[in-house]
């Protein structure tokens, strides 16, 4: 069986600039990076404003197991699927950070013959986007340090400084240190902590801004620390908002490739899915609608942290309006949550898959009932996957009146992908059962927009607050944050915060341990637990079967 | 008086296609990097191998003060000169760090009429080079804790880690750290320190490398720590040159872009010159020299650092020879090198510009009769540069048999640049007078190579060795690294290791305080004194002035 990497390295990609001609790119917003890259100018967004969105289509998943879902994968292959039926489509996708390259998970562009090329490119350095935000996150924090060895005139409490530093890299080490040390010109002695890049605020800010106007804004909101005073100190107080945009105004503009079936794809942005909000950035969904039909987007973990993320931040702050949702699930991971040991899930076993089932159920009806949206559940097929498993989920989802298709896109692309392209143009184009709306009503207190989304989304019996966290509502509130969207920083592997509860479990509270603002993105996050921002290498990582050969061709790259 | 930037930015530039059809380019060897920035695909190299050689010119200069003494800017002023004579000419720069540029020194990409574009990138991210390397150094740091965490089966001595992390930004703050604190599984408390990203041996690397293999060769023999014994601990030992590779593979092509008047400008990499060897990557020089009949290239610092290095580092390992050699001055300089104070060094004043003259004869001699190359000097003109100065230079460079020419590129580019550029044309096609050799035997012991240096080029009484230093020698020796050229890491504003010994000081005696191999880059550095590989932010950064305005048209950046 050929690897991803050989697959991709076979195909015969296009010259970006006929997937340019394809989506009617004018040529002056077109900046080539090699031959199968390009960045368009967000000015293009400008151009079009008055010509109609396309089909926007969510696509989420059931609660993840470690080795993922496949979401990426069926997005690619969808997109491809449309195409094939003659929809003009695209997808619009998360840029892939290199930590996981290096570490356990690999890359992360799609699999199989549902795939975006040049893989390798795309999963190293791609066209430096996460550069600039580590650029821009550690000039802020070169700023903050410089501000308070030149006589820290805005009293800056360096035991309240917010902002970390950041590194594009799986780095434990540096999760917890001390810095300043040495000599008097050395800086000034204080704890500190590395995050990956995909952690920083920038990227956040970076997915959601609408222009480079709205990003400058945007940066020049953060709060990068508290005076002694515990008043806010902004990256605008610090004067660094227009360098900070200076670097990112090239990133900014979101990145076209191509799925080995040459459909457009945009790639652009990822922030974390806990800390923040784990979608591509705004301008690259933008741009697939309104160059496109169809424009397929996915959004990070299971449905009650991608999905609602992605509607109630999103969507809200932008007048973005899915069309309808795509749950992909695996009969392998339906066993798990029905309590099966790893070693055991590629055997038959339908009561397992009865008990883990609700798992799917529940975040369907979200889809449904929460958000008022038209659902497909995609099973992304695999080959000992039988007939009466798959038979029992599709009875199971028709009682919700939505339809389950098997997706084969990791073994045929776009062929594979036919049946649930067909069942989202007929979702699409009847309009029907779209009721689109938010989870909670964003003007209310904090503490009722929590338990909005432990109630309505996770079905847990509701938030509870450490004293720490409510003295951090009462302060934020004073601030006047009380009213922006909540981002919950919650374990992916459960509905509740505990990773260990599979399935869908019912009557446990959710501990909100802490909540900071993220003022520059515009939400407020909410941490259920111990959220890791700076994953470590394993045992044996790998990059050690990364190699380059005499031609530069990269090999070893999963 | 119009900005670099400003004047930059009204440049129509060429399409860079354009100028790769004028470098006679294959397309296949082209990939773009949005409208005027391109790399250029190293293979290219191999198919022009039987291609002679265009004529080499190294641009060098006195000891400089703070400000520099336009070393860029000549080069590009003289590379656009020879292009007006009509000879195919193209010049080979080094990439600028993001360091100084939000920092006190600006940009560094020429100035005036004699620039480089686009500038603003340039000076930025350009096409991601500096960020690959951080990266690739960064995974290099990672694993090394991450291998100690793991068990620590290579037995690494962590008070022997010899490999720093890095990030390319003025940050005082990181030179001296304390990581891995925490819990168990946040890594093994260590001392640790950053440096700017151009001072990595992996930027050193990649300077010297000749093609792809020769990269991951280079990558896989850095020494990274020694470990409870003191043997060596390479980054091959440790399984990560193919990775680091891999996030080089693309960097390692060399960037082309074009001067204000359309003239090429191979623009890359950009190591340290006290720590490392100060000149762009092989690769480019020999691009420019492959294609063109004549190729300027400049190295950093005075000619006691950047030339020594030039020629005793990077033309021994790769076979380049230069065909001569242009010294740049100022009259400012020289007053300032005769002992005038900031304040005055506008004011007419014959007896300090004589007094301040040895200083440039010296270096001149260096490259005459050491080196034995034709030699031009090129006086960066001022306004209030006198005729009786500039009268007195030439005369006395006159009885070393050297022409001195006055270059005004700054304010009229390629069109004040004729008078050196005929100049140069002269000493190449007349061949006379080089005697090309390098400055010591790379065979003599490490001792007898640094008196040689410090005696034949410094002029100065020899090399004294701290005892802590003499034992680092005889390790080395031990090992088997006492054959490689001798890189010095000396301050750049005198002959000697005091920096307050302006002039031609005499009898003074160089002070070795540390002796380390950079076994990857193939060179020793010694240390004279406390090199800063780690600069800081002034009190206020020039970032504070840099902006991005609505349409991404960046302001402020100098």
């Amino acid at each position: 069986m050929k690897t991803d990497i050989e697959i991709a390295q076979e195909a015969k990609a296009l010259n970006i600039t006929e997937i340019a001609k394809y989506e009617g790119i004018d040529e002056k917003y077109i900046e080539q990076y090699g031959k199968d890259k390009a960045k368009i100018d967000y000015n293009l967004l400008k151009d079009l404003a008055d010509r109609p969105d396309g089909k926007l289509i969510l696509v989420t998943a059931i609660t993840p197991t470690p080795a993922g879902e496949g979401k990426t994968t069926t997005s690619v292959g969808l997109t491809d699927g449309l195409h094939k039926l003659g929809k003009k489509a695209a997808c619009a996708l998360r840029e892939p950070s290199l930590g996981p390259v290096f570490g356990v998970k690999g890359g992360a562009a799609g699999g199989g013959y549902a795939q975006v090329v040049p893989m390798e490119e795309i999963n190293l350095h791609f066209t430096g986007d996460f550069h600039a935000i580590g650029a821009a996150n550690n000039l802020m924090a070169a700023i903050i340090d410089n501000h308070i060895f030149q006589g820290n005139a805005l009293r800056i409490d360096s035991k309240r400084i917010t902002w970390n530093r950041v590194v594009d890299m799986n780095d434990r080490q540096l999760r917890n240190i001390v810095n300043g040390l040495g000599k008097r010109t050395d800086g000034r002695v204080r704890e500190d902590h590395y995050d990956i890049t995909v952690a920083s605020e920038i990227m956040a800010v970076f997915c959601l801004a609408t222009d480079i106007k709205d990003l400058r804004d945007r940066l020049s909101r953060m709060i990068v620390a508290y005076n002694v005073d515990n008043e806010p100190i902004t990256a605008g107080d610090l004067k660094a908002a227009g360098a900070m945009a200076a670097l990112l105004k090239d990133a900014l503009k979101p990145n076209m490739v191509q799925t080995l079936e040459h459909t457009p794809a945009f790639i652009h942005g990822g922030p974390f899915a806990n800390i923040a909000h784990g979608c591509n950035s705004v301008l690259a969904t933008k741009m697939a609608l309104k160059l496109n039909d169809y424009a397929v987007t996915e959004a990070g973990f299971g449905a009650d942290l991608g999905a609602e993320k992605f509607i109630d931040i999103k969507c809200r702050m932008t007048g973005l309006r899915p069309d309808c949702a795509v749950v992909v699930a695996t009969v392998r991971a339906l066993k798990h949550h029905g309590g099966v040991a790893k070693a055991d899930l590629n055997k038959p076993n339908l009561e397992a898959l009865e008990k883990g089932l609700p798992n799917l159920l529940r975040h369907v009806e979200n889809m449904t009932t929460v958000f008022g949206l038209p659902t497909v559940v995609a099973i992304n097929r695999f080959p000992f996957d039988t007939e009466e498993e798959l038979k029992l989920i599709e009875d199971k989802c028709k009682e919700l009146g939505v339809n389950v298709v098997l997706s084969e896109v990791w073994a045929k692309g776009g062929e594979g992908g036919l049946a649930l392209a067909k069942e989202i143009v007929r979702l699409c184009e009847s309009g029907e059962g779209n009721n689109f709306q938010f989870a909670y009503d964003v003007e209310e207190s904090i503490e009722s927009k929590l338990n909005a989304i432990v109630k309505n989304i996770y079905r847990g019996a509701g938030a509870v607050l450490t004293p720490e966290a409510k003295k951090q509502v009462q302060r934020l509130t004073e601030l006047g944050f009380d009213k922006l969207p909540i981002c919950m920083a919650k374990t992916q592997f459960s509905f509740s915060d505990n990773k260990n509860l599979t399935g869908a479990p019912e009557s446990f509270k959710i501990t909100i341990r802490e909540i900071k603002v993220s003022a520059g993105a515009g939400f407020l996050v909410a941490k259920t637990g111990d959220i890791m921002t700076m994953p470590g290498l394993p045992k044996v990582p790998a990059s050690e079967n990364i190699d380059v050969d005499e031609n530069g061709r990269i090999t070893g790259l999963f």
